[in-house]
């Protein structure tokens, strides 16, 4: 994963114009700081070779430079006078472009401040720069692995569309991941050839238990459907949806699921390190989450001895409670969060959007820093900081001490009930009473199934 | 909601004077930086126009601009020497103003330091800065809207009153929002009549759904009447509340509020897209409220399904045992707020004002940064340091131990009690009784209210 | 407790020499950077009167003004050559002190540059600067009060103790209020004497309130001696500790309490509106205390309702085992305390002192910030490193899983015995046994101490 | 523990070239910054005399200074351009080093600029700057201990391995604590000789008791076997281990670890108070460790009162559930913790390595600022976002709602069940049943171990 690691941090470190100042939520309020920072851009792009430490250059394509392009959106037409409440305009959204052509490395610098451009900033809606970059991430080469060629195309965007005094500046950072076209290392190991083949070998592994837990959940399958046709014929019953799943070992699925996600992300990592491929994060999510579905598993290993297994029988019985009561607390909470959006929205950052306010009244109810959520409302008309307070108050009193102790209630009673089933021991289905007439031994090894109304001992085998 | 959004952003992001300031607790020590910030803003006020980025203009009230007025108040007398521990003092307060006129855009600038004035901070009791800017919200018309005219009062104001060597600096800003008089936009589509048909179609559909559920009630409310009638003529007994309250369908309230605040808001919401109406607090609070109400009115569908409305009992039955507990739990939290106000309040941020400390003590029971709180009081009086430990160590023990535990004891057991009832479906009221007596089935469709002795069935109906 | 706002903010920003640098934790590591920062306090205090915005000036002592002192402390002799692990010290601290006059604001500024003093870092331990300021808090005058006179006492000290190339800056501030000798206010209103006629009618009432619970109580011991004797005498039996007890109504004691405490904050808090005593801390402590006990005091009236005292009697049922069970928690509380502040002490700023780990540990188990507390400890040595992962982890899960769950469980128990016995309503001691003997009602008003034998109705009378 | 406070101070505090600046995570973007970074540091490793006011020196080993050295690595050959996307590159690392020599304080200071060296950034992999200090910590003095001499290395390194534009400076300090060679300090009293002396009481005192409670459980363990061999002869049985284990008295256990780590600690705090030894972590945890289990140790007494010891049963009767819980848990939790490694490493601080996740986890479930973890993955591609809120919503839920429920749910009921113990008072097992038919009260002092059949109370002795 190392490469990955890095090809982030590629991402967010190459950019060598913008470092000094926060980006995010950076703004401007006066015309001269505009255009200061329109050509303290400029000039860090095209003395770039003289400044960046690492190795980054300017994109050629067909022998040509690619320039930095400088465009800016306005409205067509505007006259604007505040003043007596009087305006003019055409909203048609015009747009002009200029671009500046970085020069060799030992030519001349010009200076930025020749470019000639002028902003109308009653009409302005924004400015927008465009330029692209390229580097090598060599860091791999310590590895062994080949360098990959990256292109970055940044966007960093002046946005005037409120006209409101204030303009904010982003940045937007594009990053593609190229193989090099022609490289020469000295001396390149085997090293990778090895990582190729543990992979294949984790791939084969993979397969192979993935086709047993297959085999054996078909299996079970298909005595399920003996043991329906079975009791139907012979007592004239039909079989519960519950008692057939009883079959079908849960364990197997999560099994095959996990071997499914690792042989596929394995796959993947192949064409990563053979360098075919680029997408490092669908890789990494179907690895890891192979990963925590194997350690899940290990689980079943410790459920053999009878008083572990409390936690993963807990956990399966208070499943459909816990299920059912989110849906009804979750229609709740939604209702809060449409709320809290639609009328706090403008008044504080943490309820600007849909899933902003989602993740932040969970937060809350987990104990994040509720202080400092009143205090940014203080400052609103008082009818906005009334509902403020009655809003939070209301919702952390419902959810913490109403919710989250019937959460508690709802675990404690099915955990009760458990134990209560463990020390009883009562057989609850049909399929258990029926297993439970066995003479035989499980483990007797008999699978009888031609003379069935004697013996039943073969339905046990499979549990 | 979009203006609602742009329209607070106008609000705190208009002032271009003050933006690269922290002006939230800023505050000053020397006589020099008071006069340097009176000028800065001064001249800040005289060169907007070069200035600010945004679509801002001076006031013109009849041809005339509205000039900023810097007023100072002080003590009309006041000899202090406190080397010596004595003072002669007047504390009438006397008011000086001067006006400074902005100037045309062509005309030459004048620097403000020709402008005359001077401070005698020994009797200095506050210098305000007032201020009136205009602007105009474009944002708006991009989503084909009209946009608003703003205008900004601004008052600055340095506060000496304390004497203490520090003149706080605070900045007030109030916001009025009117129809542009005079406008020509090129081209207004029509997109914002679909929005008006569609809020009309909102609040038709509300208010056939109003009278319906409202004739529900009524009906509920009829039979309910003859019920009491009926078991007070044949049976002598009178009917208690709560079997009375029986007949009130609770959801049907629930979408009554709803449907009302839906209306409500929507008429508000026309008003607002017509440009008749500013209040957009208003009508988010009532179209927020109600929409909240509408995804919780979803529970009752969920509630057909018997396992789905354990949340819902549990809170109904919980809720008269919780309101009780509150009470008493709330007298004590009153206790501690008015006790930390008192005491502590000089000494922390946290505790200067009682619904601060409200805030404050409610955010510590759910998790908030308590060391850092115990932090600020470190280096007080040794007296009142020991009283905040004391304080904080007995409130959190007792809330976050006692209280919360009994919260969830209290939780837990109505749980129980409601799952026993649950299994022994017991026939709690007469009125359940009364019912059960039954031998039509409920929907068995009749209505026979005409021969009442022998047939009660009737009243099942409704439930 | 507007005067008690002030007197603090007094103390906190009267000092303008200081104010822009963060004086907390602030430290120099250069030679000129020591010397630049003690002419810098000169130089302020020297211009203390062109410069300050408030209205600070010189003490003046028998007509002559209070000196600046700086001294310095170093060790007697001291060759020290860390090259070659070499020192020769004499460990006997010598101390040299200037004094530097202010300047009558007419006569010309001298430098403070021109002032003589060099320091021998080698061998200095430490530079104190002290200086006295005087001002007068003129804010209460818009109140009519009477305003205080203040003297400053400041002291900044250099501390190199150490001499690990750090240098501790620390400023302190002991602030003494005096009556202001000479004073001339234009127009003094009798609002003062308002404000003391209300104190005095709240003693008043306190007073009488205190006589009569009093009397109350005493009243209820002596029927307890009564009661024991006949006890004694008449069946031969002892009674009980807590049947004793519940002859003294705790409600009484707690209204004792609090009517004492609002006497003695009231008397005091005359003292400090007619300028003879200035102890606001005490006083509002007091004040504060009792106002805290009587919204406790509220309860009682909550409890004549049945099902209101839930929490109450809750509380105080949990108080024994609650108390005992702290008592363990406690200590095994007290030796993590002392284990983390011996180990981890030196690598964590909130391992520093005893009570600061207290209370980082408190805020642990309640939610505080933990990332952080483990991020601290990060760039430690290995072995104290994992050490800090074991403390933690373990108190952590002791704490908050085990101990928490605990005492929910003790909670929960409780209730659930509360409600039992309110179900059942049993007779639990010897002393409900014998009043329920009664055949006249306690309502019945007789109080027939003589005939004692027949009727023991008399005994139920106070309870 | 003064010595060891100091110690850790001088280790972070000692560097005055660097102080100015925040180390951790430092990093620099343009050439002339690399340039100006290390120019800067040479100068103040020359001028260290005349800047530091601490006592400080270079290190001279056989009259000669130890001088800085400055390493660059660089790839042995590299063309590079981006630009094309093509390289030719020679993995094989090169280092070249230059010493700068410092100069006698009286010599003439020549500019670090003279010093040659320049860097190809296009190559570099690293600079870095090797520099030695030595120091004597003077604080011990005035406590009449013998001062420390330290010898500082240091390391400043400049990482440009990423070759991504940023290069980033990290500063090692490794402290050396030595002897003084040659020392004269004018009086030294004998005060240190009393801390020997107590230490050595101490120890005295530990090794009794140590002896005492070992002696206790030998002969437990002695009667255990007694027995064992009894129950073997006489009954035929075997004893089981948790029977066996009732002879070994957990409490001693406890006084012999602990009096192991005090006697361990004591004999640490003596060989660095006599100066020779240094490791002062070791000697503080040892001592730490010890102070916590002789605080635990006293809830022993607490246990003596029979309703105190609620906790301690509580616990050890919950121990071996939560052991079992906690591993089932621990795997689904290492689960997440490799999972979210895996994917959400290379995006967030927090997942960078294995213990971070571990501990940011661990931090999330106890409540720490859950919303500004959200809010550091916003920005990412769409899938890893998405995937993130799955991540932390089931990691959250699961753990917080479902695992801490049952948390409680199993330490209720372990608590129910010892309460029901303490009243039924059952005799549980074989070894107690069997002490139960004594007719010798077990404090009547008789230990007829020779004619056991008939007497069997000698084995209620050691209980």
């Amino acid at each position: 994963m190392e490469t990955n690691v890095t090809d982030s941090e590629n991402c967010h470190h190459h950019i060598p114009e913008y470092k000094d100042q926060r980006v995010d939520r950076y703004a401007v309020y006066t015309k001269t700081d505009v255009y200061d920072h329109i050509y303290y851009i400029i000039d860090r792009f095209i003395n770039l070779q003289n400044l960046t430490v690492g190795n980054h250059a300017y994109e050629k394509i067909e022998g040509e430079y690619t320039p930095l392009t400088l465009c800016q959106e306005f409205f067509r037409k505007g006259s604007i006078s505040p003043g007596n409440d009087t305006f003019d305009i055409d909203p048609h959204v015009d747009k002009e472009c200029i671009s500046i052509y970085p020069l060799e490395p030992l030519e001349d610098r010009t200076l930025s401040r020749d470019i000639n451009f002028s902003l109308d900033f009653k009409r302005l809606l924004s400015v927008n720069i465009y330029l692209t970059l390229k580097a090598i991430n060599l860091q791999t080469v310590r590895h062994h692995e080949l360098p990959d060629c990256y292109a970055f195309s940044i966007i960093i965007m002046f946005d005037n569309r409120a006209h409101s005094g204030r303009i904010k500046i982003n940045l937007e950072n594009n990053v593609g991941i190229n193989e090099c076209k022609d490289w020469n290392v000295a001396s390149t190991s085997g090293k990778n050839n090895h990582l190729l083949l543990f992979d294949s070998l984790v791939i084969l592994a993979c397969f192979t238990s993935l086709i047993l837990c297959t085999r054996s959940v078909y299996k079970g399958s298909q005595l399920q459907f003996h043991y329906t046709a079975f009791f139907h014929t012979y007592f004239g019953k039909t079989v519960s949806w519950s008692e057939r799943m009883e079959f079908v070992n849960g364990w197997y699925i999560l099994i095959i699921v996990s071997d499914t996600l690792t042989i596929a992300g394995s796959a993947l990592k192949i064409g990563i390190q053979t360098k075919d491929l680029t997408n490092y994060d669908v890789c990494s999510i179907l690895l890891g989450t192979s990963t925590m579905l194997v350690w899940v598993g290990v689980i079943r290993y410790l459920g053999f001895f009878k008083k572990y297994n409390i936690l993963i029988l807990a956990l399966r019985a208070a499943f459909p409670n816990v299920i059912r009561f989110s849906c009804c607390a979750g229609l709740i909470y939604l209702g809060y969060c449409f709320c809290g959006w639609i009328v706090l929205g403008p008044y504080h950052e943490k309820f600007r959007t849909l899933d902003k306010v989602t993740e932040c009244l969970f937060s809350l109810i987990n104990g994040d820093d509720l202080y400092s959520t009143f205090q940014k409302m203080r400052e609103k008309r008082y009818i906005v900081w009334l509902f403020s307070r009655l809003y939070l108050y209301s919702f952390l009193s419902l959810f913490i001490y109403m919710v989250l102790s019937l959460f508690i209630a709802l675990i404690t009673d099915t955990y009760e009930t458990i134990k209560q089933h463990q020390k009883d021991r009562v057989l609850v289905s049909q399929l258990k009473a029926f297993v439970a007439e066995c003479r035989d031994q499980p483990d007797s090894g008999k699978y009888k199934i031609d003379k069935e109304p004697t013996c039943c001992c073969c339905f046990g085998y499979t549990l």
